[in-house]
């Protein structure tokens, strides 16, 4: 299985902290060392950081643990490759465009008998379900909106029955993006925080590393933190049940 | 004007000399302070780094000067904003999927009345003339070749002659790849040189960085780089007339 990272935030955040965490498990303290990628969005604007090699002993991985790049959505997945081979086009998270947005997918699971899904005009490039799912879920809203929708949070809730479909040939958890909104689907594991005044300490699971939120916030931000297991040991993490979707912006979960 | 860099290789080459040299373009010997950003291929995927922020004081271009990743083919841009304010979605180069493939797109020059231009279904997401003038070719292939093509070098030849409608409108020097193909337009200023064995000693202008290629290389390697001013002060670069166009593949010019 693989280990997937999501934030939402209402001003530009770096996700260092969560990083170092998450990339201790790539390769170093998990086996999740098929590569792994983070795609950080400022604006409309996006810009996918991704390595086949090990995050534990990548150098952009090592960078980007130093380099705090500042975002307000950010999604990020290290990989122990199921289907598909360890290669640069099998390594999430996955982005395409629509509706003149960019659109980022990263997927934890494994699914079967998906190549009988319609994806219409959409072509994966690599080999990975994952991909292919991508593909079936921007088909399935080209085909429901020929236009850009008005309606985002119907839009989601489409989302969400096309993750159902895919849920049933398999274990699918969801990440999902068009740099606004961060929409998670919780197949087997997910779980969820959100940070907010008055900030505190925490330490990582993974290192022995602490951060002081305090130091690094002002008292208006808001910031959501979506991964597969809990990256903290002395905070409170939500699971996400089984088949359960949720919706977040600027921070907050709407739904 | 924005600075181009362009690779074509038969073996996975790293492009630090070359990008050493042209990043000292982007803000600190140049005015092209406004973005880059530089694609790899590797087989079928690719992975693209950018940054709003000027080239020669980037912590990721710092990285990728020093850490060298092996590529068949690298398609690289340094840019002086026009059309299109400084920001992530307006940085080349610009990567999208057409028949399974991820295609990538870099333009060096400004155009007008480009926006009549007839781009079907795609939507750019970014306000440059550029990303428009890759949507329209996108377009122009797909009507075209409904299904992947089979001969490549016809495609190539469509493209040139969508090139030369875009050189209509204005400046149109282009660097435009399927990770296979590097195909490149002139319509100002491009230079071209392969080096291939006997490999020498070469020089860059823009930094006191000598390298010889004899340390780096196999008497089987053929490195073509293309770029919009020479890079090397101790060789001979071919200049692109205005209106032509080169195919590159495995490294060899192949019209």
């Amino acid at each position: 299985m693989c280990e997937l990272l999501g934030m939402s935030a209402n001003v530009p955040t770096d996700i260092c902290f969560s990083f170092k965490g998450l990339a201790k498990r790539g390769g170093a303290n998990g086996p999740h060392k098929d590569g792994w990628g983070m795609t950080f969005y400022e604006g409309k604007g996006c810009r996918t950081f991704k390595d086949p090699q090990p995050c534990s002993f990548s150098p952009i991985a090592k960078m980007l643990e130093d380099y705090p790049i500042k975002s307000e959505l950010v999604v990020a997945h290290i990989r122990q490759a199921n289907r598909g081979k360890i290669a640069l086009e099998n390594t999430h998270p996955f982005t395409r465009e629509l509706w003149g947005k960019n659109w980022t997918f990263a997927h934890n699971g494994q699914l079967t008998d998906y190549q009988n899904l319609d994806i219409g005009c959409y072509q994966p490039i690599g080999e990975t379900d994952s991909e292919y799912a991508f593909c079936y879920i921007l088909y399935r809203l080209r085909q429901k909106y020929a236009n850009e929708p008005n309606d985002w949070i119907e839009v989601f809730h489409f989302v969400k029955l096309c993750a159902d479909e895919l849920k049933q040939l398999g274990v699918f958890n969801l990440l999902f993006s068009d740099g606004q909104y961060l929409f998670v689907y919780c197949s087997t594991n997910l779980y969820w925080i959100t940070r907010r005044s008055p900030f505190g300490k925490a330490t990582l699971i993974d290192e022995d590393v602490e951060v002081d939120f305090q130091q690094h916030t002002t008292p208006n931000d808001i910031v959501s933190v979506v991964a597969t297991n809990p990256l903290t040991s002395n905070e409170t993490w939500q699971k996400i049940a089984p088949g359960q979707a949720h919706l977040f912006k600027h921070g907050e979960k709407i739904f």
